[in-house]
């Protein structure tokens, strides 16, 4: 999996109109065929997410599958100008880029884990759908749910999930604090009630959970979390451990 | 019911440690055997917060039946110091009342009511046990819940409440938009998962059911809301309509 950001002097726009501009022209520059399959995908293998720093805006293109990597990031890496119809054409200042490998992914799952507080910032509005419903407040269920889908449906070829797995890992966890609000994302001028902020669970357990969730919540940095990660929603990243 | 509220230069404690030490004075100032009355009520017929703001520090104590008034407010009056042992001995610098008279929450239930929406300040750290355990977001259900449950043992003598009237008001509420933290609360060392914020939640249907909904509101911003009302915790405001 790769990580490409791309820098731009700060934009005074809401990061959810950039994300849907960013994403129209990342369409854009791919092979059209390409585009189509993508359409067709339930889980896509590629997420973005919009982040508003003091100076810069980032834009982060995560491409999740080797081919993914291949037909998305030669055109990415090309660009010197990026053009939101209608909002601005902006100059790229930096690019930059990360890697997770799905080795290191595993060395974690392996790796004498003995963290037992995991932080998650969702960044971007981060939204899930349960029984038809929007839900407004995540429960580590729908967290370690839609994590465990995305994995297992872009590496395994797996349609659906543990169900054991994921009831030993939710009965394992209690979120023990959070600092949140609503945050409404705007597609095709449709909302989608979401949620912004922090949240901190623990925990408890055999080392081996702990290594799993650890594992899983990396790949979640990449994938993101919940729905429409690929217009910008769902971007979380993880909080250093501070016990 | 009427509400005392006592003001003080601002006190550079956390009010949740404010709130048991008055809670303490509180009692000392009352007849030991109505204290020991109160101790074996299931719904205490007062609750009290304590809220800093920028200069004061006001100590609220809600009085909420005629026999509450009868003992507590007589010796309340009379206060010109309140000595929190250990913390510090307060001048009080002012003192004004309020009163919600049960014909005026009967006025309520019988205006034509139109506000949809409800804004709820959570102004101390709220809670509420379910099924044995801490529940660190709220629902419109465990709201309702609570509030309908002390009204009807504070005035009408019943035990439980009707849980029709609670199964038709939650299915025709949803919150729209929330800004929570949780928030934990010290009782005797022992530390209980609370939060405080803003939640925003509207009613559909009949405005019987939104005058209701309104009745049980107003009430509460004098019983507080969920556990421990009586040591400070749930206290909580209606904000302002804006629809």
């Amino acid at each position: 999996m790769k990580r490409i950001s791309l820098s731009f002097q700060r934009i005074d726009q809401s990061p959810i109109d950039l994300a849907t501009k960013f994403h129209g022209f990342l369409m854009e520059q791919l092979e059209p065929i390409y585009v189509d399959w993508l359409h067709e995908q339930e889980t896509n293998p590629y997420s973005m997410k919009v982040i508003h720093q003091k100076d810069q805006t980032t834009w982060m293109v995560h491409l999740l599958t080797e081919d993914a990597i291949k037909q998305i990031l030669p055109p990415m890496l090309e660009l010197k100008k990026v053009d939101l119809h209608g909002l601005a054409t902006l100059t790229v200042q930096s690019v930059t880029m990360q890697d997770l490998s799905s080795e290191e992914l595993f060395d974690l799952f392996n790796e004498n884990q003995d963290q037992s507080f995991f932080t998650i910032q969702f960044q971007t509005p981060t939204g899930f759908r349960s029984q038809g419903e929007y839900v407004l407040f995540p429960t580590l269920r729908l967290i370690f749910q839609s994590l465990m889908m995305k994995y297992g449906r872009l590496f395994e070829n797996r349609e659906d999930i543990e169900e054991e797995t994921l009831d030993y890992l939710t009965s394992h966890s209690r979120i023990t604090s959070y600092r949140m609000e609503t945050s409404y994302f705007k597609v095709h001028g449709k909302k989608i009630p979401a949620f912004k902020g922090k949240l901190t669970f623990k925990i408890t357990g055999p080392s081996t959970l702990k290594a799993y969730a650890n594992m899983l919540l990396k790949f979640g940095e990449y994938a993101g979390l919940g729905m429409k990660t690929s217009l910008g929603m769902g971007g979380i990243e993880l909080e250093e451990r501070k016990d």
